[in-house]
C-alpha cells in the first residue's frame, strides 16, 4: 500500500510554488507516495502541469481559504475549519492521509493538531523537536516551542518521546538523553529540571540518561537528545540559527574584502562547498509536532522545494518508523499511561 | 589619584601566570593603574621578576589558600575567608581597590561578592552581564547565570542596569533595550516575560524600550541590551559560543582537506585573520557582576593574558563611568530604592 501524504499547499512564505517543486521532489526519492494537495485550485492546477508525475500521485482539493502567517492560534481554530492547514490536518485524522505537512504558522498549525488529533495516551502536551547540526551526528532537540511553561513530567515525556525519536530517525540503537542545564552538576538549576532528572533516573525505563549537558555540549554532540522546556528551546535553536548567520556573513565580507581573499576563495570552493552542504538548514528542514495521534510536520516558513523535500521525508520516516506506536509502548513501560495509578503519581509529582 | 584594582592572581585555569601578564599588559595600556595582588607569593615573586614595571605598581599580599575550581558557593563562603578571592572582595569593600578581577569559580565569587558587598539600593539580585558580537555593536546581554529563577520585578531590574552599563560601556547615549522571548509579539512567552515587559513600559524612565526579541535577533544586533533570566541567558551564551566553536572547527577542517584549499586559505590569511580578530572571544572577556556596591568582574577561567587584560579594562571602565552612581540614580528614579513604598510596590508584583 502506497504512503499518503497530506500537504498545506498554501502554507509558507512562498507556497504554493515551494509546496508543489518540493512534492515533485520527494516523488522522485521516493516514487511510491501519493499526495493530497489542499489549496486555491486556480493555483495550484498550472503549477502541477510542470510536474506530471506529481499531477498523476496527487490528488488536489480545492478551497479558497488559508490560515494567515499572523492569525493568532484561538483565531485560526475557530475561523480556519475550511483552511488548507486544518483540511491537511483532518486527513490524518480520518486516516486518508499517514501524515500532514505544512510550511504556515506554526502556532495555529499546533493548535489545530492538537486540537483534532488529541495527544498519544501518557502524553499531557505535544512537542516540538527538531535535528541540529553537531561535531558528531545530529542532535535532536526538543522542545522547541510549544510550552513555554513545563513542569517536570513534560520534560521526563519529551525525553521518551524524543529517545524514541532518536532512535527512529538518527538509527542509534540507545541514544544518549540529556536535560538542558546552566551546569552538569547534579545541583545545579531550577527544581523542574533536577526533579525531571529524578523522574528519568528512577523511571525503570531502558533510556540511556547522561544527566545535565550545558548550551556548549549540544554542539559537541555529547547527548543524541537534548531535553528542556519550549522557552529556552526556542532560543536555543533561534541564538543557534543566528550565530551561523553571523559567522557566514562574516565569511562571506572577509572573502569580499580584498582580490587576495577572492582568488583564495575561489581556489577553497569546493571544499567550502561541501561545509556549507553540511550545515545547509533546508536538510535539516522540518520540525517534529511529537506526542500526537497522528504524524505533523512543521516546515521552516522560508524554505525552498530542497528544504519542503526535506520535510516531507522526515514526516515518511516517523510514519515508516512507527515512531508513535513506540512513544506509546515506553509510556506504558514507565506505568504513566493515562489509565495507569503510576501515570497519574508521576504527572502530580 | 591613580586607580587600585585588586586580582586574585591564584584563580583560572593558568593563573597566577595569565594574570600576572594580564596585569602587565593593562598596566602598558593604563600607565596610571596600581593592584594589589592576592595570592601565593611563592609562585607570584618569581612571575613578577619579569615584569618590573607591575612590580613597581603592585602590591603582592601573600595568601596560602585559595578557592577550588569545583568548590560549592557555600563551602567557598564558609572556608573561604583568606583566599584569594575574598581577600580581592573584601579590599573594594574597605575601599583600598576600586574594583576586583577574577578568573575563579564564577559561582563562588559571585556569593562572595554578595555576601561582602551586598546589592545596591533598589537591586534585589545582582546580574552577570557580558557583550557578545553581532553583526553591527557588540549587545550587553544579561544575566547570564546568577539567577536561575527570575520574576518580572529582577527582569526590569536587570534591564536597568544593563541600559546604564551599555550607556557606560558601549557609548551609546540611548541603548534600545529588548525581553527575550519566543515571539515578537506582546501576547508571547509566559507571565514573567510580560510583566517585565509592563513594568518596563510604565516605569517613567527614559529607557528606549524596544518590546520582546527573540534569539535570532540577538546576533542581528537589532537592541543593544537583551535582558532575560539567568537560566536562558546562560544557555543562550554556552549555545552562542558553542556555534562559533563548530563553525571554527568545520572551517579549519575544510581548509584542511585539499591542496587546493589549502593554497586558498594561504590567499585569504590576511582577511580571515582580520575576521579572527572581530569575534575574538579574548576581546569579549570579562563579565560584570552588575548590581553590587562595588565593581567586580569575572574573567573567562580558560583564558590567557590578552583575555585577563580585558577583563581589567572592563572592570577599570565600570569604575570610571560612575556605573553603579548611575544604576542607584536610575532606580531612585524608578521609585524603587529599597525605602520608597513604590519600590515595595513592585517588588511585590
Amino acid at each position: 500500500m502506497s504512503l499518503v501524504i497530506a500537504l498545506d499547499a498554501m502554507g509558507g512564505d512562498n507556497a504554493p510554488g515551494i509546496v508543489i517543486d518540493g512534492a515533485a521532489k520527494a516523488l522522485r526519492q521516493s516514487p511510491g507516495l501519493r499526495f493530497l494537495l489542499f489549496g486555491d485550485e486556480g493555483r495550484i492546477a498550472p503549477l502541477l502541469e510542470r510536474h506530471p508525475a506529481l499531477a498523476a500521485a496527487g490528488e488536489l482539493r480545492h478551497t479558497g481559504k488559508a490560515v494567515a502567517p499572523d492569525a493568532k492560534p484561538s483565531q485560526a481554530l475557530r475561523q480556519g475549519r475550511d483552511s488548507s492547514m486544518r483540511l491537511a490536518i483532518d486527513a490524518v485524522k480520518t486516516g486518508e492521509a499517514a501524515a500532514a505537512v505544512s510550511a504556515g504558522n506554526t502556532g495555529a498549525l499546533m493548535a489545530m493538531a492538537k486540537f483534532v488529533l488529541k495527544t498519544l495516551p501518557g502524553i499531557d502536551r505535544p512537542a516540538i523537536a527538531a535535528l541540529l547540526p553537531t561535531r558528531r551526528a545530529p542532535v535532536v532537540m526538543l522542545d522547541l516551542g510549544a510550552n513555554v511553561d513545563c513542569g517536570p513530567e513534560h520534560l521526563f515525556q519529551f525525553a521518551v518521546m524524543g529517545e524514541v525519536y532518536a532512535r527512529a530517525v538518527l538509527d542509534i540503537a540507545k541514544p544518549r538523553v540529556g536535560i538542558l542545564n546552566v551546569g552538569t552538576e547534579e545541583v545545579k538549576g531550577d527544581s523542574v529540571v533536577r526533579s525531571a532528572a529524578a523522574l528519568l533516573r528512577d523511571s525503570g525505563l531502558a533510556i540511556d540518561y547522561y544527566g545535565f549537558v550545558e548550551g556548549g555540549d549540544v554542539s559537541e554532540g555529547r547527548v543524541h537528545v537534548v531535553v528542556t522546556d519550549g522557552f529556552t528551546g526556542n532560543v536555543a535553536l533561534k541564538i543557534t540559527e543566528g550565530t551561523a548567520r553571523l559567522f557566514s556573513a562574516a565569511l562571506r565580507q572577509a572573502f569580499r574584502s580584498s582580490w587576495r581573499a577572492r582568488l583564495g576563495y575561489l581556489l577553497a570552493r569546493p571544499a567550502l562547498n561541501r561545509m556549507r552542504q553540511r550545515f545547509d538548514p533546508r536538510l535539516y528542514n522540518g520540525a517534529m509536532f511529537l506526542g500526537l495521534n497522528g504524524v505533523v510536520v512543521k516546515s521552516h516558513g522560508g524554505t525552498d522545494a530542497v528544504g519542503f523535500a526535506a520535510a516531507i521525508s522526515a514526516a515518511i520516516q516517523l510514519v515508516e518508523q512507527g515512531t508513535n506506536e513506540r512513544i506509546i509502548a515506553e509510556m506504558n513501560a514507565a506505568g504513566t499511561g493515562r489509565d495507569s495509578p503510576a501515570g497519574r503519581k508521576v504527572a502530580a509529582s
